[in-house]
């Protein structure tokens, strides 16, 4: 096996019908029934192979599962991939073995290995056969529920037809359905004493649509010696010929047959029922929509787009038949979902988190009221924010509606302290390419773009600075110029670029805050009145992620906040008891950390970068791990007292239906928890360890990435023709491609030819045992010239390789096209 | 036992620990272990009760776990609700049985009667054994888990120590936490052989912080005669002495402690912590906070407001001791947790949906991608609302959101038909009153209202229509005069109202399209230009629950459709291939539908009730069943090709981080399957035929409420110093209180009188039994002087009648007190 293993994938071929056998508890008859379902199927099926596949056996190998199918089914061929003597869970017998212990990725790529070479002999079954109940532990200690789930076979569920096995069947299936397996079937024995399978029948019939079937009991538990052997072999024979059995697999067989139907339309019926978002579909075709069958971890399992299936039958047991490819592959989520994902896709305890919630509440309504996860959220988020100013939570939606509530709230505040009349035209500040998301009054804080300029009710409000932004390019740091973009000043490092201490005193500081005062004195002089100041703190993200320079935000924050008198003339009329250090002066200030909080940059708060606290900070996105949507706006008690009076219509009058949803809220504490759990433990220390080496310093880095410090330095040293600017931090790299034809922001499409080469994708390299298994891929989304990839907070080092595989790949053909 | 039981409650009682024994299989030695408990805290605390509560038994009364406790506990009070001999599970042994077979409804008041007497005594420990697994069936044949989900007592899940018991253990812990249970403590038999305790440990420990406790072996499986009753004795005498099982009760008398600490102490948090939405804060004390620990189908259980504990133990034995009573009562959720359930908090099916999708995808990124739900959400969507002109969908997050989107579609729709320059303003229109949500886009489409007035950036765009609205009162159903109020028009019946084919020739259509026409003509006479005609079909929500003749809005599409010539005097150019009757003509009609469609009014569109069809609906709220935030705005093809061109910044560029989240889409899906079910199943007959007979008309009434025509006749014949009118359509009953001071609009206060009473609530009549179980109440919330209540889908015929006998005794008080 290669050291790092290509991606765990879904398995899915036309030709091979493949099911996974879970039990609803040991000794449920697993077997026993897979035995016949074998049987049946060779017997249905004559010119096809029927393979049994037990991934991992414990007991002597002279009792083991595939033994008894060989016994009983000698025309069924079998495999076992790991066996242990000792007659105890795996999870004992593979460390007490003298074999290494196979972990989750070996397990899953050696399944993955067998699976695809059987499909590549043409159309057949495949049973793989778990051991114990859907939990029982794997060699490496995952439940088997947990370690199988990316592999998404479908399941057929032996049910347990015992005292108490309604009970068994049932949870066992929930343990599967929550973590995203379809169940296509529960099987049980017919017993006459309990009758399980009529509840059961009942239960999942009408709660599920799953079908329940029954085979005959067998004549007694079997010890596969003497005269039982002749008495399950007639068992076997009787069973496996029944109508009954014939019509279950033919069940199964369409079941396998719909599946794939399903997949292969479903990009077409999508073009003709879905509006998409930010999509021009005019040249959306159905074949440029990603079909996206499940996702695990890092990656989503996409339908690989194929030529139309081989309709001939007797075309398709070569192994150069397209029924015999694979038909979905790994695709690593590079846009990590637009920026929402940070703990795998299927996180099993984000679901619980979820499942919990939803069970304990629904969703209960917020006004005037409180629930555990929300009260929760609020004191673990105010608390670990570090910033002394902030001491409310509103919750809303998303990061759009959350700024629309922290520009109501500032420019309340700004209004009452001011005493500027209501209608008074009030506007902010804030930066070129800023943008807070799409509903009208988050746009209208933006200055004109590709993304409002047609839109009909979109006026932008407000003031927006140019700034300068930082880039790695001919093996220097750069910090470019706002108005002619090129490098003024030079760094050794990214590091060095965020030391504000540093950097305090420095001519740039200098010029800096004459710049941003001499603007601020000439709007004043304008009349322009403003009501906060909002700012992406580090990171313009859909701006086109852009690298600002901290140095540059520190001081706009400071100069705003010292000096009151740029915007209003009037004696400041305050409504906030006492001003104290944390009441807001100036201008409210608005981190819109939407996109950047929340470990995205390597931080739980990108405000930290800056050295400045927020008097209002907006969050979503990473907030809930990436599974579902939440927003919070949090905010300091002199701009919450701006609200307060003895008339309601004073209060924020701002509320979306499912404020503060229960199952948004447990979710995104489970998420802070296992965040703060992944920085605590130094699950980044490889990461930040590789670029204090690079950076050569004997402290750590104030700018790490998981992106090798070699990758950017390789990047950021490719020609100008090529690459014309590169940073990495925290989980983000961004790449600016040179534009051949001079176009820059949204429009630009230097990036496109990258982006298509990774989602092309490769093979894994150097092992011929992937021979058989097909390539997988990066997906990505561009912004204009710039492509970007963002890992998830749990991405592994061979994961972040694999990628920067491909990517080096990519470049590299971008860099010849460039010469030619 | 009354016929009409009160809601289920959630027991929770400082005096009484109580906590409910889950298996992890049938024979695990529950009874075993909590005989153990129940010694060792009657040791522990010899001056209070300690009772062993067995709700259903069954098998031989003298082999049964009470008689196994009385036993070797003969110190400990036993007590079992429904014993049935055959030795089968409670689903085949009740029906066996000739007994009645109580109903979960009444075996959770048997329960509660139980434990509410317990409590009574003063303080003590109640232990609830359940039987079998946790999935178990109930004499009802619902599984025990879904059963005992409202009492919410925390729980021992006494673990499976054999082989395969490690799966079996944590299924059952899976399938308790997804319905919202806490549990507190595994406990399992120190086994030697698997040692399932040492990696449950790990696994419970490190994944979800519950400690794993063990107790001993008992000597052998005791068949309580001769020599293994001494053996037994020995076993239980030894080990509920040991000092682990103190530690253990010590430390679930601490977890009670805290749960009753942490539930007091949030509403003071939450004052600190919380910005609420549409709430003045200024006067918002901790009292005034409603606390919810869960919700349960229609109910929230909220904490009462308690004098504070008495502190000095000895005072609490006795019975009028605020130690004794109890913490949690059910709250009638009348506000639909803000208009967003139908299908019951907590509701099983919809939590499995969410979790399948959770663990299936995460959350996976829209654009241009699909999976599975979304498309199947958007196909069920576009075939069920039965309006031909739908044929895309566009996901979004919440009904303002929803809107901002429908509002984009529609302007640039009408600005490119009539070839307006993207300079020239452009309104809609619109009613008074009508509101579409918080969003600063969605804020413009309203007209100048208490909820937008004070916000700095908003901006009426528009012209917005007075409208006649209905209402029952004084014996009449009448259509109100917008200007004066006062009826107009009366009808016999609400059916009447909505029977549009009979009132098209009418006196008031052809007012009402003179009075519309005019109008238009006026406005385009003043140069105004429209984009879009948008309006809340049916009722008006946060405008104060206002019904609008459906006529009226007939018309008003129908004028503007028939009229293009009036928005536009250029020949209107056109985008849209061959004008079809599904093209918009006119202006585009946007329908809101948040709050009204979705069966909130009784049909699955709201629009069906206007006989017209919209361009543009938008849905949400009741979308996911009340569950998660999700929207959806449906649009038709001649709008969706208004976006089409070769240029990307012509498409729609709206979409949100969540768009279309798996975890919504799922849900919705699951939610639509279960509200076409309770349609097509005729769930409502019983409504539909109340009011058909009310009606005294031989077809069935087409406008329908599930809250009874008595009560809707007795509130309208109120006096009219009390209550100025009242209507009730599917599950919304709005009251209009009749103001003393004249105030009206949202700053009326004349409902808060009635939901002070509801708030208060009272207890369950005519049962002694009940005596010493605390009153339930009524939560609602109020729109100035008009006083809602909304039912769920599901909500059962009982279940309104106890409501409509809360309504009842508080609006003859507040009758009594008009009188005054």
């Amino acid at each position: 096996m290669p050291l790092i293993l290509p991606p765990a994938r879904s398995l899915l071929w036309r030709s091979l019908r493949a099911y996974q056998v879970y039990g609803a508890n040991t000794d449920v008859g697993k077997t026993v029934v897979t035995t016949i379902l074998c049987k049946a199927a060779h017997r249905r099926w004559r010119n096809e192979d029927t393979v049994f596949l037990k991934p991992v056996s414990t007991g002597p190998a002279d009792d083991a599962d595939d033994r008894h199918i060989q016994k009983f089914g000698p025309e069924i061929a079998t495999k076992t991939l790991f066996q242990y003597d000792l007659a105890v869970s795996p999870h004992i017998a593979a460390p007490a073995s003298n074999k290494p212990v196979p972990s989750d990725e070996t397990l899953l790529a050696e399944i993955s290995i067998f699976a695809a070479r059987q499909a590549s002999r043409g159309p057949g079954w495949l049973f793989v056969e778990t051991a114990g109940g859907v939990h029982s532990p794997s060699p490496s200690g995952s439940t088997q529920a947990d370690l199988y789930m990316p592999l998404r076979l479908p399941v057929l569920l032996v049910g347990d037809s015992k005292l108490g096995g309604i009970s068994q069947t049932i949870s066992a299936f929930e343990s599967l359905k929550i973590r995203g397996y379809d169940v296509e079937m529960v099987l049980l024995f017919q017993e006459a004493d309990y009758q399980n399978h009529l509840y059961l029948g009942d239960y999942f019939g009408q709660r599920h649509g799953i079908p329940v079937r029954t085979v005959p009991e067998p004549p007694k538990r079997p010890d596969d010696q003497g005269s039982d052997v002749l008495a399950m072999s007639r068992y076997y024979n009787n069973s496996s010929q029944s109508a009954e059995l014939h019509d279950m697999l033919g069940y199964l067989d369409d079941r396998h047959t719909d599946r794939i139907s399903r997949l292969e339309s479903m990009s077409s019926k999508a073009s003709k029922k879905i509006w998409y978002p930010f999509t021009q579909q005019k040249h959306l075709t159905p074949d440029k929509i990603a079909v996206i069958d499940s996702a695990r971890g890092d990656y989503f399992q996409t339908l690989v787009t194929t030529t139309p299936a081989v309709q001939d039958p007797a075309a398709s047991t070569t192994t150069t038949s397209p029924n015999n490819k694979a038909l979905l592959r790994p695709s690593f989520d590079g846009s990590a979902s637009w920026w929402t994902q940070g703990l795998g896709h299927g996180n099993p305890n984000l679901v619980l988190a979820a499942a919990y919630a939803a069970g304990r509440y629904g969703h209960v309504m917020f006004a005037e009221a409180v629930h555990e996860p929300a009260l929760a959220l609020a004191e673990t988020l105010l608390a670990r924010m570090g910033n002394p100013r902030l001491t409310r939570t509103f919750f809303s939606d998303n990061g759009s509606t959350g700024t629309e509530v922290a520009v109501k709230m500032a420019l309340r505040a700004a209004r009452l302290r001011y005493g500027w009349d209501a209608s008074e035209p009030l506007g902010v500040l804030g930066l070129q390419g800023s943008y807070h998301g799409d509903t009208i009054g988050a746009m209208d804080c933006s200055p004109p773009c590709v993304f409002n300029e047609k839109v009909e009710w979109y006026e932008g409000k407000g003031f927006w600075f140019d700034y300068p932004v930082v880039e790695y390019s001919g093996g220097t740091w750069m910090v470019r110029d706002p108005v002619t973009g090129r490098g003024r000043y030079s760094y050794p490092s990214l590091s060095a670029i965020f030391d504000l201490e540093s950097r305090a005193s420095s001519e740039e500081a200098q010029m800096y805050e004459h710049q941003i005062r001499t603007t601020l004195v000439r709007l004043a002089e304008q009349g322009r009145k403003f009501g906060a100041l909002i700012i992406e703190p580090v990171v313009l993200g859909a701006g086109g992620m852009l690298l600002v320079d901290p140095l540059f935000q520190n001081t706009l924050v400071k100069v705003v906040r010292q000096n009151p008198q740029l915007f209003s003339k009037a004696t400041a009329r305050t409504n906030t008891p006492a001003e104290d250090d944390r009441a807001w002066t100036g201008l409210p200030v608005v981190f819109d950390e939407v996109f950047t909080g929340l470990y995205r940059l390597g931080r739980f708060s990108a405000a930290s970068f800056l050295g400045v606290d927020a008097d209002i900070s907006v969050h979503a996105k990473l907030l809930t791990g990436g599974l579902v949507p939440l927003s919070v706006t949090l905010a300091s008690e002199s701009i919450f007292q701006a609200f307060e009076s003895d008339d309601k219509s004073d209060a924020l009058l701002h509320g979306h239906s499912y404020t503060a949803h229960p199952v948004g809220c447990q979710v995104a504490l489970e998420s802070l928890k296992e965040m703060q759990g992944i920085e605590a433990r130094g699950d980044w220390d490889w990461a930040r360890e590789a670029h204090k080496q690079s950076e050569g310093t004997p402290k750590d880095a104030a700018a790490w990435s998981v992106w090798s410090p070699e990758l950017i330095d390789w990047v950021g040293r490719l020609p100008s023709s090529c690459v014309a600017g590169v940073w990495a931090l925290g989980t983000v790299l961004a790449i600016r491609m040179a534009s051949a034809d001079g176009t820059q922001g949204y429009k630009g499409g230097a990036a496109r030819g990258v982006q298509a080469t990774l989602l092309e994708g490769h093979s894994h390299e150097g092992d011929s045992d992937w021979a058989n298994v097909p390539q997988w891929n990066v997906h990505t989304r561009v912004l204009g010239n710039t492509l970007y990839i963002m890992a998830g907070l749990k991405s592994t080092q061979g994961s972040i390789k694999g990628v920067e595989s491909q990517l080096h790949t990519a470049l590299l053909k971008a860099k010849n096209e460039s010469h030619a």
